[in-house]
Formats: structure tokens, sequence, C-alpha cells
């Protein structure tokens, strides 16, 4: 439980979300449900695409990020959920195996106009492998305010 | 099996992706997996949150659009995948029960410079619970051209 509040956050803050490793059955699974396309089912399908081999829904790498969102700074924050995004690049295929490390970075807050204990951070997230980026994802996040409690 | 090509898509054109209902099992228990935030998991939470009762995950409702598509558009189609897009927006919490009707416009094309039997297809995906927009979502879908084969 973070206890992190909308004062917590600052704009060029760095917050380590840390690695987790793609499982092929779970991703296979997911997009078997949600994103049924051959080269995010078949080996040969992934290695016969430009994606050059069997690969994750990027739903799936985006919903891997959430978690580690959840797990490093949503649980037990006052976090209200967010209105969207300005972005969601999947800049690179992401394979079975692959160790993605990810991070986000505050880029900007403001409080609400129409609530003042709801305050409107805006925040980018990121998946690397090795020095690649494979995920990047900009969007605003709402937050309670510690002073209104 | 839809068998659409890159000729297949032409701006201005609206493709209906059906209806779909939000299980209430099914949402709670990928919220527990990607996104586990109290207004997702649980009825209470969710009545004491800004977002009104216990809702979908964004990346749930995001990922049933995309099932949607490729039922209706992807499968059998020559898509190659997405580099992402320039809008994700929540733009109403969704709850279970809900029937939401998708859609996408296709908003642009173009050919890729570098590989010419491969077009750039501009969309915007939406879902909508009766007359209110739930979702909106613009991002690129790569579809490889017929000609080349």
């Amino acid at each position: 439980m973070t206890g992190i509040a909308y004062e917590d956050l600052t704009p060029g803050q760095v917050i380590d979300l840390g690695k987790t490793e793609i499982d092929r059955d779970e991703m296979v699974a997911f997009a078997g449900r949600f994103d049924p396309q051959p080269f995010h089912l078949d080996e040969e399908a992934g290695r016969n695409s430009v994606l050059g081999g069997l690969c994750a829904s990027g739903w799936y790498t985006a919903s891997l990020w959430m978690r580690a969102y959840v797990d490093h700074v949503l649980a037990g924050s006052t976090s209200q959920g967010s209105p969207g995004g300005n972005e969601l690049a999947w800049l690179a295929p992401v394979y079975p195996g692959d160790v993605l490390h990810f991070q986000l970075e505050v880029t900007g807050k403001r409080l609400s106009q129409s609530r003042p204990n709801l305050g409107l951070v805006e925040i980018t997230g990121t998946a690397d492998r090795g020095s690649d980026r494979v995920l990047r994802f900009s969007f605003v996040g709402l937050f309670g305010t510690r002073g209104e409690g």
C-alpha cells in the first residue's frame, strides 16, 4: 500500500515499476480471448509476418504495465482512475521470455477546476527490453489530494 | 474470414463491429490480474469512488473492442499489426451488464514509403452504450496490399 496522493507526484519524477518476464502461456491465452490474430497465437504465423515471430498482443503488454503500476503506485493510493491518454505506442514486438522493465515519469500536474480535492497527473509509462523501448503510453491519472481527505 | 486488404479500406468508411455485453465475472477477473484497483473489484469501493460503482478496467473495455475488431475485420485479412495510436479515451465508466456497441471509422490511409506492399490505415474505434460514447481510440493499422500478394 503506497499511500500516494496527488501531493506526492512531482513533474520530472521517475518511478521504477520493476521487471516482468513474458509468460508464453498467459500471453497466448490473452490473445486467444482478446486478440486472436495468427501472429499472436502461432509460432510459424509469427515468423511469416513482419513481426518476426510469435509475439504478444499490444493490449497484453499494456495490461502487464498497468499491473506493475497498480502494484508500485496505485495500491492504497488516492487514485480515482483515468480519463485516458494521448499516445499508446507499440514500438517493437514483444516475444515470450522477454524481460520488460517498466517505469513511469510524471510529466505534469494540475488541480481539477471543478473538483478542488482532485488532481490530474500527466504520466508517461514505458517498457524497455534491455536498451530497446517496446512500449510508451502517455495518459492522465486522477488522484485525490491528501488535504481534503 | 474477411479477406480484407489495404485496398478495401477507404477514408470515411464506417464498419459495425457488433454489440458485446459486459460480463461481470470476466470483468472482475481481468481486473484481478491486470488492474486490481478497488473500484474494479468491489461494489462498495466502486460506489465510494468518483466512478460511481463497480466498473471495468479501461484495458478490459479496450480489449473487448479489439476482439470485436478481429472478428469483424482482421480475421483472414492482410493485417500486420499496429504501431499504436495517438488517442485512447475512456470517456465514461463501464458497468457489468452494459451492452456496448463497437464501431470503427477509417480516417486516412497511405502506402508505406519503405515497404510498398504495406499500407498504413488510420482508424478511430468507438464503443457506445446507447447514446453515450464510453471509449474512443485512434490508431494506425498496418495492412498488406492485395496487389503484391
